[in-house]
């Protein structure tokens, strides 16, 4: 297939990776251009505009947030008015399940076709195809897509017609494993105060009941308090819970474990820690029960 | 080794059965003598008083609360008044931190040894020898019980020499399942909502980053409302969440989460559902949507 | 002085009458026409427009939410359009921090001049002139409306040169009122399973320690079940709760006690009680004891 | 009449005075003796033991907490062991519920009489008998102590029949004024960030809607962050919100706000702060907005 690919962060880099060596022609679009660099070297063809990674069969947005992604989508010579009609913009990036719809909409009149295909996995998993493609959308345009997804992810599950379903999916995903860190941090506190050791105590859960990524990954970062350079940024992490806290007030859904989990991240974002490992809201519950919880390094 | 066992609830009864099939000489003594019949047919000699059960080498409790075990072990011809100097006690039941120092001392005090051995793990498990031993005592009285533990469970984690670290071990791990069930209740409500199949739903995180018996376990319950019989009473869950608060206010720890969890569970008895899973907490976020949460079955 | 006021709700009527019981020359304006024939008879002279409502010193809007301020300030021939180059758009309805510092600036570049002036007391208070008027925005431009204000309310609080704080601090205060009807919701339920009357507590407290108008009328309300008519309704409860939890958003401030708030309100609504006063929520207290909260009168 | 007065703290003397001067006969008992020096020439007798201020029709007990009241009541020569039949004990501590439901059946079981009578007002108002006394208990029993009641307070409110109720009374409002500090705490740290001054909030706020004496108290005391010496100590706070708690679960009552608060006042007492006045809470809310809470002073 005939793909562009627009938004080369580090998720957007290693998928798009994965896509030429999977033997596709990649046209890749990053804002800053120099992020092409690398992928123009394993055979992907730069675009200089938007427009120009919107030529071929289907095109990839892979971006930070919906503000970055509206641009995209709707700016001047964006994808909408580039897009060829009965070509597909999947949607991967993290965005709220309201410009999903918007997006439903704007390509349905316009002719073309939509799809959301949002991931799970952080930027590892991104590059050694391991990721998970959570996708929605209607089936005769979701089937074509198998090779590309296969290419991306170790699995894909389809979730229904709709593709903000998928969306929607993908940040109650990134709710529970907010919730499992929030968890994971009262109890490492809880135990450490008593004197059991935070890493034998991860052991104990990965090894039985908890045996999970979620859990071998946030319980390691918490009990080594690692929390820089960040895998996924404390304020994205407010941001998701912000917007799965709005898709639920829309559907009026109260989600008390979510709205603690905002007061969280907005503890850190406030105390100048935006820029920590999400699994940094873990010091919080520390500093409430007498420790430290110093983010000045 | 000849061992006294006492408590053939649930759990205690596949343990019991566990421990004959490993050749020990196990004595088994229950309030209710009916519920002994079974082991006595697999080989195990009837107690008639707690006092009989204590002949032996050791003596486990697997008893439902700290009032069944303070009655057993400090009540007249109890465990204290019974055991002989040497002897061990191995208290498998989930038990308050506070309950643990107070048998440790008198235990020491008598001149016997003392160990907490609370097991993670639902019946099944107990009858499967898969349970997960949380051990912890001083090492000259717990290597000597490796054979014992081995014969209960799958794996045996030695947490530390304080034997109540073992129960505030084992009551921070029903703290992390209550959260994910009150998680995953919030999760599936929203994407119910939203029109996705709950169990497709539990199908994806269980296929991806929630790889573990907690979801897997309590999703199905959740999707499939399949709350009784119950495999852990509500009730039950409030008294731990209260024991995980209670150890955590000794220790000057605000645990958020648990605090809504308590909230949530005495709701649900409130309601006149503590008799079923659990889980079933999880129909309290449903019912805040809007939803129905009919117990009356 | 020669004001349009646009918005003849519950709380505009009252406060229009009063500015013509004063002596103002009052052009009075609202979508559904018939709500200005009483105030006509009054004195008012009715306008057909919203432009026509903005030929005066000043206009004074009073309406539901931003979406209809927005639509009457922004909108063609809406008040930015038609009023004259130094006069004053007093805007009084509870709007979010975020459109009254868009209506600060739009006004500024207008060369028209723009105050915040939000007042607090329900329908009755507006009628009695009663209110209390919580005004932001430049000294000089306050001044000369301080016989306004005095003809609307019983006194007048400067807050700040900005305008967008007096909104903060009227969101603020909707908080706290919202907050205390919470705490009395749960108080009241505690109390009353103990089998005291409700109406004697709330006697107890407001003749003691609690002696304020947000405790009578919503002690009151609570203890009667009084819930339809509503003062001020539910939804516009959550509305308001929502505004509040946007500003502090912005100013990275987390409200644990707002959050539970929202999650309150969203549950009032979900269950389709989102109509009734919004001291309703404290019927959720009751209902999480156990006890009934049918909505369905 | 002839009554006897044990524990002389900061509200007990201010209480003991007043009898004194309203023409009882009085005589005090304080563990610490040198306490009672002030009240013996205002016209007391000294006691030497709790026995000695038993003697007469009545004896008043005011002490910090459970512990305190069990020691003097069910201790050797103890009030239960030296009151005569027929004499009563007024038990005005802020005690939990379930000791008011003790003492109730100990004193009926020794023929001796028994009613609560916790107070609401901090020290000033003991001394200046303007407290608000909650009284509950047969009629018979309160009537005759009317007189007295009214020599400590300026007013009286009978709750029930059942003393154990007007703990729970007195329980609830300092549930309500822990909860006001909190919403305050917030609101305030809020408003503030946004610039406008906190003294000049609480004037609107107590000029309008909360005119109470506890957003007056308490605002004001945020406002200076004025929280040492101590009116009532944090950490007397945390012991109250987790009677409250304990007799909510008792009853099946969840409580949120109440929650929240236990997990405010136990984060204040880890930090080493439990010592400052209770309103101190308010600092935490501060702290979580990025803002410093240095309690090192």
């Amino acid at each position: 297939m005939d793909i562009g690919f627009i938004g080369l962060g580090n998720m957007g880099r290693g998928m798009a990776a994965n896509l030429i060596r999977a033997g596709h022609r990649v046209t890749v679009y990053n804002r800053t251009a120099e992020k092409m660099t690398a992928l123009v070297q394993q055979g992907a063809t730069p675009a200089r505009t938007v427009a120009e990674a919107c030529a071929g069969d289907a095109v990839v947005t892979m971006l930070a947030d919906d503000k970055a992604v509206e641009q995209v989508a709707f700016g001047e010579n964006g994808i909408l008015a580039s897009l060829r009609p009965g070509a597909t913009h999947i949607s991967s990036s993290t965005i709220s399940v309201d410009l999903s719809k918007k997006l439903t909409s704007a390509h349905h009149e316009a002719g073309q076709l939509y799809v959301a295909a949002p991931v799970l996995g952080r930027p590892e998993a991104a590059t050694a195809a391991r990721l998970f493609v959570i996708a929605a959308g209607a089936p005769q345009v979701l089937d074509p897509l198998t090779p590309l997804f296969d290419a991306l992810g170790q699995r894909t599950f389809v979730v229904s017609e709709h593709p903000h379903t998928a969306n929607l999916v993908k940040l109650s995903a990134n709710f529970l494993i907010a919730s499992v860190i929030e968890s994971l941090g009262e109890a490492m506190t809880l135990i450490g105060k008593a004197g059991v050791d935070p890493l034998h105590y991860i052991d104990i859960l990965t090894a039985s009941l908890f045996s999970a990524p979620a859990y071998q990954t946030y319980g390691g970062l918490i009990a080594r308090q690692d929390f820089e350079p960040a895998g996924f940024m404390a304020r994205l992490g407010l941001k998701d819970v912000q917007l799965v806290l709005a898709a639920a007030e829309d559907l009026q859904v109260p989600l008390p474990v979510a709205s603690l989990l905002r007061d969280r991240f907005l503890a850190l974002v406030a105390a100048g820690a935006g820029h920590l490992d999400w699994s940094a809201i873990a010091t919080l519950a520390a500093r409430d029960a007498g420790g430290d919880s110093d983010h000045s390094t």
